[in-house]
Formats: structure tokens, C-alpha cells, sequence
């Protein structure tokens, strides 16, 4: 059964007519075709009877043909009324009284207005978002092969990263390096913009590459991922220039207890919650849990915000195709950060890892 | 009046009590912090009588303070509930009932649904899109100078990709040699992923850079953006490797007659839908009417998809302060593309362009 069939069988279960999806993730999900199409619509419009049709801007009409979709496509020009034109082709298959399903968390309040002046007596009140999340959550070895790919990508990355770390360099530039050597290997897109943080600029875990000299005798942290046809790699190592203080070794040797802890947990059985306290445990008990302020994990495959979630209050039985994260981190305002990642997918027995970049800590520079 | 201070006045004149800001680029224009939070929530709440406040992951409200943000900010953790949380700061601040004006392009009906049942009895009917598109309609002199520093990145970019084009060159090579020039000078960001595409793989309007060799005797088009602070450049250039059939070479000209045209006559107290139409006639005199397929322009700032749109039934005045593409294009599948693009910002008695690379024919390779 394919991915649309199972949507097809679902809205049937679940006394709905249509499915309309507005997330372009999940349209390349269920279609092949990716385009963000910003403030213009693009739209697939899955029927419980019949069969699809997607609908998006004219200038993307073709090159959605030459995705591989076989099913109709309907473009529309700059001044036409996209919700109109959805309207009347839905009109054209079904002329009974309609009840639709939505993406909840995609789908934007004015586009929810839009469709239901289209459709004053229809309701839209069913969320497609768990049974899509669900499917997009066990991943098929098609995708999990992608995966490793990006993965490769990623290790490539370090190792151009770590070859230009050089005290007294900017971090910018080391991302420079970075992206220059993916892409004359035609690795055009990074999966989130590189992070790359020296010294005390690490103990922000969500701040950026900037033009800071890299410090001697500090850690260096760097948080990169790549994308592979669609889907992505993320992992996080963080490196020694010269010598660290003790409280940067302290808090490394923390952090990689958790991570490698962690990851010998993830299997088939285990919670999500249960592996998040795999990981805080030891780094509370080592005194810095207050400085570890994240979940341990996020799942990914298309995106990094995807599902499983690796907290506290997940109580979801890990199973044999997700994929997430393992980044435990120690943030200490002024001192140091050290985050150690690598996103791994749950297998019968255990896990594997995406990327293979070592963890022991290296020195560079 | 500061721009919190507009808000604040229209809701007083609105008649509501609250204005939710959910989009990411509205937070950064109204308090100067940037960060795209993905699933997680940030939010800005403006009330009409006191002090708005900034709420979103814990891990952000270092950044968001240091960012110069000086009314209160409120992090949660990735295992709280952020609503509740939310609703909880709106309680200590005002007990009577709440009317809420929304972003209704932005926020998701997740979002709608997860505030309502915070505030049940409460009223989200008020859309805030359309003020808040008016406000970041008209440019400063501050936000203008920043675009022309996005300008000048972006003249600088296609000099450095003219200079590595030559027939045979993969167009993702001369991708590689642009991005990295820019990072090394700590441009760390394009507005949008470079398109280079040479031949017939420009007349795919929306296709992306590729691993293609250049051709010989083909024009190459290159549209290109970079960013400066927020604020972003958007440019086209198509030039010529070798010497282009004739087809090519009308094709350049009608669409360089038309930009040049459009650009010209750009200014105080025409409507987009007439500068549109400059464009659209000569191209559609010189019998390429139908290859010319979307609008002329988009309106531009801290994104490419802001207002004014430049297109048939948009009777919009253009007025000082007014940022926008003129791009008309000329597309005949399986023969070659064009398009040629400066973004320009209305003055008194007419227009700047924010970018000055040459639109004559260059010949490079």
C-alpha cells in the first residue's frame, strides 16, 4: 500500500472526504515534489474515492510533471485566485457535502478562512497531523539509505572543518572552508546554517557563526548537517585548540559519558522519556545539570523537527525506523559549551549511527 | 512613535486588547531580535495599555536580552507547556475579558486552537496582517540603507560568479566560487538558494542551480540574493558564454527593453497593476506574451515576499519608501530563458535601484 493509499484508508476510518496538505515537507513526502512556495499556495488535495491532484503556482506546473507525479496538476497565474480555482476542481469530483481533513500545525488560520468561504457548510475540525507524523516517523529503508548518504556527507564536512581550525581564525571563516568543499562536490545545501563556536562563544547553544577569532587553548564546537536528496544529516562535535582548562575537560568528559551512554541505550523498548534521563542523569549527577537545558534528542529524516521528541514527559516506546538525535550538552555562561550529537535510527536489536566522526576528544590547530 | 507604540494605538483604535505576533520576521522588525524557532514557540505579545513582553525557549532568552530587547522576556523548557505559560503572563496583566488581534498568515490553526482553549470566552477574529504589511510597507532610511549594503553584496556576487563562468563549468561550481568569496568576506547568508542555470535550463522559471555544464554560445541567467543585518538583496543577470543564437538574443533584448522601461517609469502615483502592465505590454508586443508567466514584482525588505505586489489588480500607489523587484522574464521552454531583475525603492520623484551591476549584454567565459 502506498503512502497516498494509506491516507485514502485513513480518511475512510475516519469519516473524511479529503485531505488537504499545505506542509511542502509533507507534500515531497507524498508526492517526490519539493517546493517551498513562500506566500503563493501550493497544495496536494488527497480524496477518500478518487485520486489526487496537486495544485500550485503556473511557473512550478512543469517542473511538478517532471518530478514523476502522474496524477493531475493545476497551476495558476499571480493574479488568479488560487482558492477558487481548488474550489471548482474539487467541486468537479464531488458534489456531495465534503468534510475535510487538515495539517493542523501547518496550515495557516488565513488559508483555513480561505477554504472555508469556499465551503461555508463544510467541517474542517479533523487534524491530519498525528497520523502523518506517525507515518513519517518509522522511516523505510529507501529512506533510511538517504540518510546514511547525508550522514557520509556530514563526516566529510567535520573533517574539512577540523582541517582548517586554526587559533586566531574566525569561525566564519572555517564554515567558509566547510561549504566551499561540499559544494565542489555538489553538496549545495547545509541542513540549518553550520554553527560553529569557540571558547565561551559555545556556552550559547543557539547562537551563531560569527566573525570571533578562534580561541588557544579552548574547546570548539560545531553543529553541521547536510542534505541528501531530501533528507538531512545533523551532528554536533566539539574539538580541542591547544590546551582547555580543566572545567572545558570536565565538562567534555561529562558530556561524552552521556552521549555514548545514551546511544548504548537506544534501542527497541526503551521510552523516550527513559533516554532522556539515561543521558541527564549522569550529567546531573556530575553537578551541571542546570547547564544542560534542552531535551537530549529531536527526531529528524526530512527535517531536524521532526518526530520522535527525546524528553521528559515522552513516554513513546522507541521502535525499529526512527531516527533522532542523541546531543546531550553542558552550557556554562562565560566558561565553555560542549554538545556531542549524532543522530542514530533504532534498528531490531539496537541502533546505528548516521554519522562516524569519532568523539574521543581530538586536538587541532 | 515607535513602532510598539503603533501597534499599541491601533489596537486602542481596533478596539482590542491584545495583538499576538507569531511570525518571526514581524518579531525581529518590531523588536529587533531574530531567531526562526521551527516547533518551538516564540512569541510576541503587545497589550494596548502597558509593556508588550517576548516569550520562547529557554534557550534563546540569553540571546533575546542581549539583543537589546529591554521589556521582559519568558523562557520555557522543552518539557513545559508554553501556552499555559503564556496564558499565565497575560492573567497577572489584565483580568477583565481579552480580545486578541491575530497574524493570520502566519500563525497556524494549531496555534489558534491552543490559545483558545487558554482564553475560551475570548475573541481572535482581528486580523493584524494587513497594518502590520502597511507599517513594513514603507521603508526608513535606516532600513534603506541596509538594503543598499545588501546592494552592493549582491553586485559583488555576480562579479565574482562572471568571472568563474565558462562554458563547460558546472553552473554548481560557479555556485561554490560566489558563496565562498562571500563567506571569506563574512557574508555568511543568501536571501534565497543562488540560481545559475545556463541554456534551456533557464527557461524553468523556478528550477534550481544544477550539476549541468555550462553551454557554449547559450545565455546563463543568474539570480542572487545576500543579507545584510535582516535586510536582503534579490538580483538577475543573464549574460552570454559564446555567442547565443538569434532566438536568445531577442529574447534579451525585449526583456531588457521591458525591465529598462518598467524601471524608468517607476515612481510616485503610478499603481503596481499599470508598472506591471509597462513590462507585460512590450513583451507581449514583441508576440512573448504567454512566456512572460508571473508578475513583474514582489515587494521587498527582510524578505522577498513582502508588499507591494507588482501585478494586474493590484491598484495600489506606489509611494516613497516602497522596496520592490521589477523582473520581467521571458521563458520558451526547450530554447533559453531571461530575466533580468534590479530591486529598486520608490523616492520622492522616482527610483534607486539597490543594485548596479550592468543590464547590457556581457560576454563572459
Amino acid at each position: 500500500m502506498d503512502k497516498i493509499e494509506k491516507i485514502q484508508r485513513w480518511l475512510s476510518d475516519n469519516n473524511r472526504d479529503i485531505a488537504l496538505i499545505s506542509d511542502p515537507k509533507t507534500i515531497q513526502y507524498l508526492s517526490g515534489f519539493y517546493s517551498d512556495p513562500n506566500e503563493r499556495v501550493l497544495l496536494l488535495v488527497v480524496f477518500k474515492n478518487s485520486d489526487p491532484f496537486l495544485f500550485g503556482p503556473a511557473l512550478e506546473t512543469q517542473a511538478i510533471k517532471e518530478s514523476g507525479w502522474s496524477n493531475p496538476v493545476y497551476g495558476y497565474l499571480d493574479h488568479e485566485k488560487p482558492w477558487e480555482m481548488i474550489a471548482d476542481q474539487i467541486h468537479a469530483r464531488n458534489t456531495a457535502e465534503i468534510n475535510f481533513a487538515i495539517e493542523k500545525a501547518n496550515m495557516s488560520v488565513e488559508w483555513l478562512e480561505l477554504a472555508k468561504s469556499e465551503f461555508p457548510t463544510s467541517d474542517f475540525s479533523v487534524n491530519l497531523d498525528q497520523m502523518l507524523d506517525q507515518m513519517r516517523m518509522i522511516k523505510s529503508p529507501d529512506e533510511i539509505e538517504k540518510l546514511k548518504i547525508a550522514g557520509k556527507w556530514d563526516d566529510f564536512a567535520f573533517k574539512t572543518c577540523f582541517e582548517a581550525v586554526k587559533a586566531g581564525r574566525p569561525e566564519s571563516r572555517v564554515a567558509a572552508e566547510m561549504s566551499y568543499a561540499l559544494m565542489k562536490n555538489s553538496i549545495m545545501e547545509l541542513s540549518f546554517p553550520a554553527l560553529i563556536q569557540s571558547g565561551t562563544h559555545a556556552a550559547e547553544p543557539h547562537g551563531a557563526t560569527s566573525d570571533k577569532k578562534i580561541e588557544n587553548n579552548a574547546l570548539v564546537l560545531f553543529d553541521l548537517g547536510t542534505v541528501w536528496d531530501g533528507y538531512i544529516s545533523d551532528a554536533t562535535r566539539t574539538i580541542a585548540v591547544g590546551k582547555p582548562d580543566d572545567k572545558s575537560m570536565d565538562i567534555y568528559k561529562v558530556c561524552l559519558e552521556a552521549q555514548l551512554t545514551a546511544q548504548e541505550a537506544a534501542k527497541p523498548g526503551i521510552t523516550a522519556e527513559e533516554l532522556d534521563k539515561v543521558a541527564r542523569d549522569i550529567i546531573t549527577k556530575a553537578g551541571y545539570g542546570d547547564y544542560f537545558n534542552h531535551r537530549l534528542g529531536h527526531g529528524m529524516g526530512m527535517s531536524e523537527h521532526e518526530f520522535p521528541s527525546i524528553m521528559e514527559g515522552n513516554q513513546l516506546v522507541l521502535q525499529p525506523g526512527m531516527c533522532f538525535s542523541i546531543e546531550p550538552g553542558i552550557y556554562i555562561p562565560n566558561v565553555a559549551g560542549v554538545r556531542i550529537e549524532d543522530c542514530i535510527h533504532i534498528t531490531e536489536n539496537g541502533n546505528e549511527p548516521f554519522t562516524h566522526t569519532t568523539k574521543e576528544l581530538q586536538y587541532f590547530g
